[in-house]
This record gives C-alpha cells, sequence and structure tokens, in this order.
C-alpha cells in the first residue's frame, strides 16, 4: 500500500529527482509541497480548494489535535480523513516539535517528555509508544517518528544527547507502531554539525524506515548553512526512500533542498502569510496593506490562473484587510497554496532535463532576491 | 430593464405572493431572501458560494462601502459589481440605517444629518442627494431612498417627524437620481402608528415608485406588533411593484410578513448566527458550543443538501469552534445561507396552493416554538 519510486532522476549527475509516492489514500507527484492543517483545517480553505490548488497530500499536527479534540473522539468520530473531509493522503507529525517549541517544559527524561500543556496548564507525558498511539488512532497515511529537536542555537553536546534520544526513540517508536498501513519516517537530527547528522541518518538507516525525514532545520539559521548541512546529509539517505525537510520553507529553501534530493515539504507560509496580507508571486512578494494597491484593479499575479486572480483586483483584497473581512484572509491563502503548487509543479518539470536557469528565470522570488527582502520571518506572525 | 411580475398569487384571497423581479444584472424569483455583505463581502463566504445556495441577489451597506473604500473608488474598480465579484443583482441601502443606528450623531435637519463616522470620528454629512450620488457611484441594480429611521421606543411625535422627513426626502432622492438602470425604491416609515404608516405610504404611492419598502421594523418590537403592522400595511402598496421588509428576520418573520404580501427581506442572521456557532435546522437552532455535539458523528442538519452537510459531522464543527478555526464560522454560515434559500424556496413551491399547514409541519421553527427559544436576539450579536 505503501510505495516510492524515482521517475525522472535529473541528467549529468544532479541530486533532483521527481518520483511517485504511492499510499492508501492516493498517489503524490514529488517533489510535493504539504500544505499544513494544525488543528485539523487548512485555516480558512474548503478541502475541495485546498485539492483544487495542486495539493496532493496534507499535514496535521498530532500535538494541537491530540490536545483538542484527543485522538480517540477523531478516532470514534471515523479517523482523521473523514473528520477533516479530505480524502487524499495525509501525514501527521509526531507532537515532538511542538513539544519542545510551544509546551512549557515540565522534564526530559531518556524516557520521554512531561509538558504542560499550552492549551489548559495540564500536565501531560509524551513518549515515543504514547505518540505512535496517538498518530494511529488519527490514522494518517504517514506518521513520523517521536523526536527531540533541539533549539537552533544549542551547542554540540545539547544536540548530541538530543540525536541519542532521537535514535533510540525512533527503534521505540517501531516496537509501539500498530497499524501497518501507516508509513513510519523516521527524523534525522543533528543541528549543523555534519558528523552529528551523519551519525543519527547511519543508525536509522539501519533501521530500515520507509522513509526519512530532517528535522531541525529553518530554525533561524542562515539559508546558506541550511543548505550546507543538506548538501551533506541528502545524499547519504537511501535513494529509493522518500526524504521529507520538514516545516520548509520560502521558495529558494524549496529550489535549494530540491536540488540536493528532497522529495516532501510541508510549511505554514502560504496559509500564515496570505492570513496576514501577504500574497507570493514569482518576482516577489506583495504587502496588500500598502497604500499603493488602493487603486489597482488588476490580479495579484497577472497570468496565475488560480480563483483568486480569476476574479478578484489588487483594490478589493487591499479594501478586504482594510475592513478586516474574513475574505481577504482566506482569498490571499488560497492564492498563495495555488502560488505553492504551481511552483512546486514547475520545478517537477524541470529537473528531468535540470534546466534550473529556467527556473530562477521565472521565478525571480527563489532565485535569492525576491522573498529575502519582504522582512517577514516566522516569529513576526502568529498561527 | 426593470420589471416586476407577479406570477402565482395565493388563491382564496390570500395575500401571498409569486413574482418574478427582473433586473438589469438577473432576475429574482419572489419571495426572495437576500444576503448581507455590510462591506462587500459576504462573511467569510466566496460569491460562487453564495450563488449555489440559492441567492439571486445580495445586499451591500452604503455606509460602510462610502466611508471605506469610498464610492468613487469603487465606481473606478468598475462598479461593486465587478469589484465584489457578484455578477448578479446588487441592492443597496441608503445608509439611513445605519446613520441613525451606529453614528454618533450630530446634528438632523430637514435637509440631511451630520454625524461623526464611527470609523475615524470625521464629521461626514449625509442628505438624500448624496445619499443617491453614492448609490449612483455604486451601481446596485436596486437603490434606496435616504429615510430616517426612528429608534424603536420613539413616541408618536418622533415618529411624525420622521415620516414627514422621509417623504420629503423621497422626492428630494428622485430628483437626484441620474442613472435609470437602477431602481430607486422608497421606504415607508411610521413606526407602530397604523395612520402615520398609511400616511407615509399614501404620499409615496403617489410619486410611483418602482418598488416600496418597510422600514424600522424588528427594531426591537414583539413579532405579533410587526405582524399587525404590516397586516394593515402592505395590502395598501401597488400590488404591482416589488415589496421589501428591511432588516428582516426569524424564519416566523418571513413566513408571516410573506402571508401578508411582502417579496423581499435581507438580514444578516444566517451569517452572524453561523459565525457564533448557531445552525439553523427545520426544527430549531444548534449552539455547537454546547458539550453535546461533541460526539456527534451525523451532520448539522440530516437530508440537508448544503455542502457542508455532504461532507462535515457536527463534531467536526463544534471542534472547529473550539479550536477558534476561521473554518467553522464560514462552514455554518454556509449552511445557514443554503436552510434560508430552502425556506424561501419551499415558500415559493406552497403559496400557488396556500398550504401554510405543509409549510408549518415542514418548517416547525417558523411555527413560534423553535427560534424563539434559542434567546439568541441581534443585540447579542456581533456583526
Amino acid at each position: 500500500m505503501f510505495n516510492f519510486t524515482v521517475t525522472d532522476p535529473e541528467p549529468g549527475g544532479g541530486q533532483a529527482r521527481c518520483g511517485m509516492l504511492t499510499t492508501p489514500h492516493g498517489t503524490i507527484r514529488t517533489p510535493a509541497f504539504v500544505p499544513v492543517g494544525t488543528k485539523g483545517s487548512i485555516k480558512g480553505l474548503w478541502p475541495e480548494q485546498v485539492r483544487d490548488s495542486g495539493a496532493e497530500i496534507i499535514l496535521a499536527n498530532t500535538y494541537h489535535l491530540c490536545q483538542r479534540p484527543g485522538a480517540e473522539l477523531i478516532e470514534q468520530l471515523g479517523g482523521l480523513h473523514t473528520f477533516m473531509g479530505w480524502d487524499g493522503p495525509i501525514l501527521t507529525d509526531s507532537g515532538g516539535y511542538q513539544v519542545f517549541s510551544l509546551a512549557e517544559l515540565n522534564k526530559i527524561t531518556d524516557e520521554g517528555v512531561t509538558f504542560r500543556s499550552h492549551m489548559d496548564g495540564q500536565y501531560v507525558h509524551l513518549d515515543p509508544a504514547s505518540a505512535i498511539e496517538i498518530q494511529n488512532h488519527l490514522g494518517a497515511d504517514i506518521i513520523m517518528a517521536f523526536d527531540q529537536c533541539p533549539p537552533g542555537h544549542a551547542d554540540r553536546s545539547e544536540v548530541t544527547r538530543a540525536v541519542e534520544r532521537t535514535v533510540r526513540w525512533a527503534q521505540k517508536c517501531r516496537e509501539a507502531h500498530r497499524r501497518s498501513e501507516q508509513a513510519l519516517f523516521a527524523i534525522v537530527q543533528g543541528g549543523v554539525f555534519h558528523e552529528l547528522r551523519q551519525a543519527c541518518a547511519r543508525q536509522l538507516i539501519a533501521m530500515d524506515f520507509p522513509g526519512y525525514a530532517v528535522g531541525g532545520l529553518s530554525v533561524g539559521e542562515p539559508h546558506e548553512q541550511m543548505v550546507e548541512v543538506l548538501t551533506e546529509l541528502v545524499p547519504t539517505l537511501p535513494a529509493d526512500r522518500p526524504r521529507y525537510l520538514m516545516g520548509v520553507g520560502k521558495p529558494r529553501d524549496l529550489l535549494a533542498a530540491v536540488r540536493v534530493g528532497i522529495d516532501l515539504f510541508d510549511c505554514v507560509l502560504p496559509t500564515r502569510h496570505g492570513r496576514n496580507a501577504c500574497a507570493f508571486t514569482a518576482t516577489g512578494t506583495l504587502k496588500l496593506r500598502n497604500e499603493k494597491y488602493r487603486r489597482q484593479s488588476g490580479p495579484l499575479e497577472p497570468g496565475c490562473p488560480c480563483p483568486v486572480c480569476q476574479k478578484f483586483s489588487r483594490g478589493y483584497l487591499r479594501h478586504l484587510f482594510g475592513v478586516r473581512e474574513m475574505l481577504g484572509p482566506i482569498l490571499v491563502s488560497l492564492h498563495n497554496l495555488w502560488f505553492f503548487q504551481r511552483f512546486m509543479a514547475r520545478l517537477r518539470d524541470l529537473i528531468p532535463s535540470g534546466d534550473w536557469a529556467t527556473m530562477r528565470a521565472e521565478f525571480p522570488i527563489a532565485g535569492g532576491t525576491g522573498i529575502g527582502n519582504d522582512n517577514m520571518d516566522r516569529g513576526g506572525l502568529c498561527e
């Protein structure tokens, strides 16, 4: 029920590849961008609209869903696919990232993590077995091992300890996993330390997971450093397994990561920016609150085939944000999802020829001069 | 370009009627319910979704739009239809109701009203000529005369003065109106005083408007009193002109008003209640925040053909409100619009036979025992 095939490798020794990832709920063309439905919905959008944007898989967050409404309730209501009204493939993360970034940590041991819920202040324990049990209840097509994601500024000894735990926990996750139709991916940690990344990858590869993720990047390090880590690490991951870069990213991150062999990405950027009146276009982002858009009757992006650009002017969209109408965030979120899917589709078109110059020409935003200029970093926005 | 035809009068001397109202942007089957797009969008919904719910005409508020983004800007961006992405008929109100209910009034004279904007505190003057000029800029199919709507508790002398002004202003509106393709409706005021209503109607009828609205009801008076006023007033309005009851209402108000001969209604109820987790069904309203819906896997209303009931469970909808996901208000607003349109369609089905017993049997909510029990009055909610 789970299968990954590389269909078109980049010619001339490049690392990029096109593939097909088959899951019980459908096949995903890779490289693929996975929209994020943190609490069981892609914010403001109908599943059908997400599908029409070109998305073939979505992500939901275990940490949030297990706090509300609870994984067992979701199972009783028919599982995550039925609950959300999305009949395509779903990926759930393990909760590890949110535990270490959102929760007020109480105690981390080799056994697991105790934390105070950011929701109701209750103490909650999460460990490899319970993280997998929760994901078995949710029923996604791809589930993730429970890892320890150290903060971006962590030193070598802290990252070493996180890698050791991540490896040990990966083994426990395998043992706890009860539903063979769900593919369990391992997560490689190791921060920006190459030897730690290599050591982590080597041990996880020995356990033979059906897919490998790279965690702990895009946590504040510069783009160049992220690319450096990926360039060394990704080619050492099994070529016949899907490779997933978690929580990334901006168009130029996606382009760079695809070029070193990444197949899957998830990120809140299109919807979060959309809610904040920031629209993606091939040449850069538009901040719609800017006065200059007030009288503009044209679409967000000329030539964009999305339903927003077919119908609404920049002037109207700016007005919606000006008067705080819900439809503003809705429309720009959808446009942004279309943009990200269009970007990935074009990457898939060009991988078989390895024509990166065309990609950069069509999407200046990915060439390092676009999105970098808008000064919006993840921390300045809310989701 | 503007025409109204009564196609099916209620048999046996009843006052209800089915009709066809033709405007430059399309024909509306009456009795019709007009969803409200206060600031240029039906909150949270795409125009296409509103259309698919069965709506054939929508309303936008002159008062809000002339403050932001401004009527001239909307005209520059192609007029209200293009601006909102709605190519069907549109009705704009005159701003009178909002000036008298929302704004901090500064001075009312026989010439017009000066008020401080609720938005930026600026002084704004509105009078019959400017209210029509603004509506001419917006370009709706049906526009409304600038009236004085007295508060629900106003005494006879205050209402008398409002009626005198409303009549005088109606004449000025006719004179100011510049776009013949827009039908200008007059508004009958007079509070709960029958002679004042009759006097107001008589003078407005003498001016020969293409349609007549009833204003100043549903402003706090009991249902029975509203019906009493309508029962005396509506049959005196020209039978060959559309009759529009402004700002109404709940299902049983709609049923009662249709029975005395009203053809058009507008109300924020479906969307406002939808945003507040309150769903309409034939048997009453559901408050989705209630714990009892947590584990319910069925739809909001069994048998409802709307896209929400086709796909999502009560448990999921409750969850969305619990975690404050935008999709909750979106989905319940759309279900409610479908409910109101389904209600009107069934009324249109049954008018030719005058079978009110069937209507009440199919919609207990309109029989006086449903919506009346939910204790949600307009004042307790925000739009």
